[in-house]
């Protein structure tokens, strides 16, 4: 239940983040739904696939179709309030990464993977919707810029694996895992932390 | 038999718009070989990897690749037949995605899905093809050009479970929404009937 | 252990190719292992979606990870000495489409597959890492320049099929295929030969 959950939430704010990016692009009703779609779905099926899970889980549960059907309806109609688009895409693509993080964990440890394997795997859960995102969208992926991305939900996945080392609840890891990623992630960009050169200029 | 025809049928109908896609671009032999193919069997794979049918089709029937490289090679040998480059390339992209809908509905229904994910998974079988030959091409996907394009395959769909209701053969149904999505996708582009503009331009 | 070399050899040639590629992009050093990663370990994900083999293989053993990790980090510190780049990437390139085409043809005969399409899975298992890495780094992908690219691994996998008709130790038909596609794109491209002009200019 607890798990359903964080899946649904960062459902919800992957499908706002499609929205978000297709609706800059001036795409059609149908082609906002299909960005907000993959963007929210891309992710949970390439880990999927990677792991044999299949049918995959959205296609067997409806929960998902129907979360981001609504949550695209939604923003259209609030799209208003969210003013300051770039700064709003940003805060629910975050939300979504520290999300997805660990619901990919989650599903690692469940297919018996070593935790480095999850912390991949959650890795890839969080960032290749918005990758698939950003390429149909014609936009070069968020994960290539400067930031430090994806290297922010690895860490986040060792917060987890060296919490879950102490006797307490796992649930407690698993979501101070989630809120580090994301904190993390806005702490960066505000303070423009980047990873170290690798040219000399 | 019947439904083997119908996959058979979808896979030339893409072969030839891959083709006609890749000989605009100028690409070599094997370019175009590798975009026929993509295009056929791009849809069929996802939709493969997506309810775990492994290995995909296209592997272990060899009817498709011998049906892909002689449509190539009779399609390069007639080219100059299809005059109107952008008006074939149209038709034989419309019937691909009326036979393939309903082929990927079909294998949901195997696969024990409800009929909304059927649809999706139709939809996606119909869509995916033609979204990687554009992107292979670099050109726009037409998926996302301002066209009702996979709102019909979804439209088929609902004619296809509507009319399964009815006691009659589901072969009729069958039939019936595949010409239905052709129809459709035809008068949609000759009336230029678009979805409502969610814009206030 | 023979094929394993084979495979961890061919990871490392595609992941200095990956760098390579990267480095000239001036990604960061997430981005440079990501691409790395990503052309490494993309012909084989493919490989192993096809035919059903999930998890997938670098999933499973920690090897592949390690191997590439280690690549990154060596290429980096020495691609001073890797002067001529463009040269150096063909030339890994070159080496990591041999020995990559040849384990897709192995794991192919493993799945049961006919010999037309253990071809075929070996030649997406050598050109898929390479597309996806110039897709992402925002290149027109090698395999559609007129190069005789995937033709060879064609060639390469007909090789192999012929030899072990002859009762040879297979070790023998497997290494020769490999260095024939070798040889074979680095006098293709020496001495510029390419495919039959479809078009009358």
């Amino acid at each position: 239940m607890f798990y359903l959950v964080i899946d649904i939430l960062g459902t919800i704010a992957f499908a706002i983040s499609g929205v978000l990016v297709a609706m800059e692009k001036k795409l059609d009703l149908f082609g906002v739904l299909i960005i907000a779609f993959v963007t929210a779905i891309g992710g949970g099926t390439l880990r999927d696939f990677l792991i044999g899970n299949t049918p995959v889980g959205w296609m067997t549960t409806p929960v998902y179709l129907i979360t981001i059907t609504a949550t695209v309806i939604a923003t259209i109609l609030f799209v208003k309030q969210l003013r300051y688009f770039r700064k709003s895409l940003f805060l629910f693509d975050t939300i979504g990464i520290g999300l997805y993080t660990m619901v990919g964990v989650e599903k690692g440890l469940i297919a018996g993977l070593s935790p480095v394997m999850c912390i991949i795997l959650g890795t890839i859960t969080a960032s290749f919707g918005g990758v698939i995102r950003d390429i149909l969208c014609n936009e070069i992926p968020v994960l290539f810029r400067r930031e430090v991305y994806a290297t922010i939900c690895i860490l986040g996945g060792v917060i987890y694996f060296v919490l879950i080392q102490f006797p307490l609840d796992p649930t407690y890891a698993y979501v101070t895992a989630i809120v580090s990623i994301i904190l993390m992630r806005l702490l960066a960009v505000r303070f423009k932390i980047s990873l170290p050169n690798i040219y000399r200029d």
